[in-house]
């Protein structure tokens, strides 16, 4: 056999012969990087892959398993921004837990494929019970809620508006999709994908603390209603991308009953705080939605992807059924054959629940709480830190944490003939690029408001592992990368 | 640490630490399960798996990594239909190859996802030296070309009439897509997910051979632009999911040419004979579309997923742009930091294009070409067998394979009392839930045409190492199980 098979009998002793040469590879690529992303920037890193490719992706002849398996493995690992270095800190990319890598080798080996049952009947059965006891955690009613694991928080807040959609409405009219500024644009770009137009998300305003303020968002309920166009849906965050902001969640889901409005919480980020005891009062009143997304790749732990769509109810499915005659006919399903297909917007669809329900139960809810609450520490000491000397040439604090993320930015000397606020924006961008192609750190970067003044910095922490001496080290690194951009300018 | 992390410099060890675990499992799983899928049925499976998580997939406390893993690895490879099986035919399921595998474990591990160069800085690369090649194996215009991974044809086909939808087109109207009746049923989804209305597709004739009449083609085009309704796409689609069957790329591009409109090629499943000599000819034309869907996944035996679309043109993804201020920032992308976030609907998203660049590599097209002309050896084989024999209480063939499928079916002896389309439906099947449930086969099932007599069985040939011999069994199978299924009826 040429190029062996990964299944069958004899697929687990010829993936061990080969498992040895990528794990050596990614520690001579995590070596030959050095740190937290290759220094060089792009350019380095495109010849180094392109050295790896020889300049031919697909060659008439290929080189052998080993050899590539080698070459590439160690310059994947060269060129990583490795989130399980403490200097990685920039977005809500993970550090995945060798459990559930493991686990995931066996979902790659197996390959069963969820869009049937004789193509994944463990699996099948695996992805139901997993996802009814996340519902369960949720909130939801147990026996009659349902889901589906997508590839993200993007894929589940298609799959909300799809369903709001399509269930018919209060009104008829223009859709419009109520949710806060903060909102992940996903919604927007979800909502033109669906057809809605580029302007069907309306946005509502928030206060200081960046929640969505539930008058407000009943005031244009109302206004919606009044113009004839049809409130879709509401869209509520439970932890935007940069500060974290949980909107008022129970107070969202008044709005949405009143107005007979469909209500999607976009838990994407802080899913996680199911399961910690500290963090959890903040999901008050998630289980009143009509559907949730929780990412699991983000406060979960693993590696890409583990998106969870949850709906209240299954027959809420029902715009998404499918009968395809050579995947689910009726008489298989009368039989007794599950079919899942009507849950998915995907057709071929792998087994991603495996990973996810090796690591609920490796660790289980207090493990992961741990986690999360770890992680919740660490951004309310960078917090401290950061907020502790204040002024020019050092840091300033823009926002509380909430979750694990920390908004901040470095504080110029004011800059002859330079307005301020720009001068600012420009001494950050430049000291987060310096930091990225130095391969220094990854420090997020964001904009909280708009116009000149509104470049953030954004420490987003997902190491549990990182200790209170890598925060100081990321900190201190920014602060010399700003002073140094200073100097330059 | 607890849970250690699979990054890192000490995530090789905490790896190598827990993958003898996977490997022992999957092997003894392998052995309980004992064929190509386990018998029982779904009763079997779900017992089975409800006792693997003790009947609580999120428990308050862990059980630990290695009895997680040792348990849940043991079940899933019991309650698999594992396509390494030459007994498990029934889909467009490949079993992968054990070096695809074994990359994927490093893309899991190293975690990075494109949404953004700071969290994949070589992946960003890969991903667009591989779609680049692939797009010239195509017959795109190098340098013009572009592409993305997708999760498979399902979004592939997804993104071209999105993006056929959102460049303006020949004429206003309602979008109307054009293909045949053997198009993938998520041709008919994706217009719907899009707002473009449950009647947008319009079917167009195929001739006896099951390909879309070019001719037929031009009448519809011409039809639905004298309505006044825009004929937003072609979608040709090479290799139909039953038949295999191919439409005339070439004569499709003529169409869409004269009229000016977009054509996408589905070749999902037929995209492998990209990659064989023999069977390049069929694709002919394809370089002329507009965009291309194919899956690696299918012939060319990745773990799912790994389904890739390409574009003729870069300029065509603009409906697709997207600037996110913590992702791509302007002053970022001008000063060269790399953006991927507009080739996809996705946002995070997991480097799967590291398997297919370490297959390509390992393999070459000779490589992978081989492998597709084994299996279409094999499905000729198979047709030539099926066809030996005809009448009552044997095999008859529905078609010739084209690609890697055979359609056939078993003819039972007439029934008193029931008409024969019907009866055969029935022991059809029926014989074909009794292969499943026993744990003997699986073969796949579907309908050729509508009405009584429409029901057929399928082999789907994805194992480049089955034999002829292992056909042989499956095809003795299937005319036992039906002549059993007589006796009972």
């Amino acid at each position: 056999m040429p190029a062996p098979l990964a299944g069958g009998v004899s697929g687990p002793d010829a993936l061990g012969e080969l498992l040895g040469t990528v794990l050596a590879s990614l520690a001579a690529g995590a070596r030959d990087r050095g740190g937290p992303l290759p220094p060089g920037g792009p350019p380095a890193v495109d010849a180094a892959v392109r050295r790896a490719l020889a300049a031919d992706p697909l060659p008439a002849r290929g080189v052998g398993a080993h050899e590539a398996l080698a070459d590439l493995t160690r310059v994947l690992a060269y060129g990583t921004a490795d989130p399980a270095d403490p200097a990685c800190a920039g977005h809500l990319h993970c550090p995945p837990l060798a459990v559930a890598v493991a686990a995931d080798l066996a979902a790659s080996a197996l390959n069963p494929s969820l869009d049937s049952w004789d193509q994944a009947p463990a699996a099948t059965a695996l992805e139901t019970e997993v996802v009814a006891a996340l519902a369960a955690a949720a909130g939801f009613v147990p026996g009659l809620a349902a889901g589906t694991v997508t590839t993200g928080g993007t894929e589940s807040n298609l799959l909300g508006l799809l369903l709001a959609r399509d269930r018919g409405g209060p009104s008829a009219g223009r859709h419009r999709i109520l949710c806060s500024d903060a909102a992940h644009f996903s919604v927007r770009r979800s909502a033109a994908l669906l057809g809605m137009g580029d302007d069907a998300v309306v946005p509502v305003a928030t206060g200081a603390d960046h929640r969505v303020d539930p008058g407000a968002l009943d005031a244009v309920c109302r206004r919606v209603l009044a113009a004839n166009d049809r409130p879709t849906a509401i869209v509520a965050t439970a932890g935007t991308t940069d500060l974290g902001a949980v909107d008022p969640l129970a107070a969202c889901a008044d709005v949405a009953r009143e107005h007979g409005v469909w209500l999607h919480v976009d838990a994407a980020y802080g899913g996680g705080a199911l399961f910690s005891d500290r963090l959890a009062p903040l999901l008050h009143g998630i289980g009143r939605a009509d559907s949730i997304g929780l990412d699991l790749h983000k406060l979960g732990w693993q590696p890409v992807a583990a998106g969870v769509f949850l709906v209240r109810d299954r027959a809420l499915f029902a715009p998404l059924a499918q009968r395809a005659k050579y995947l689910n006919p009726a008489d298989d399903e009368q039989a007794g054959l599950p079919s899942l297909l009507g849950f998915s917007p995907r057709t071929t669809r792998r087994a991603d629940v495996f990973k996810i329900a090796v690591t609920l139960r490796a660790l289980g809810r207090d493990g992961l709480g741990a986690l999360v609450d770890r992680c919740h520490a660490l951004a309310r000491y960078a917090a401290e830190r950061i907020d502790r000397d204040p002024g020019p040439g050092a840091l300033e604090l823009t926002a509380e944490p909430v979750l694990t993320s920390v908004v901040f930015r470095y504080v110029p000397h004011p800059h002859p003939g330079e307005p301020v606020g720009r001068h600012a924006d420009l001494v950050n961008a430049e000291l987060r690029r310096r930091l990225l192609t130095s391969g220094r750190a990854v420090v997020g970067r964001t904009e909280v408001g708009t116009g000149p003044g509104s470049v953030r910095l954004k420490l987003t922490l997902l190491n549990p592992y990182a200790g209170e001496r890598d925060v100081d080290a990321v900190l201190r690194a920014v602060v010399e990368a700003g002073r140094a951009v200073e100097r330059d300018l």
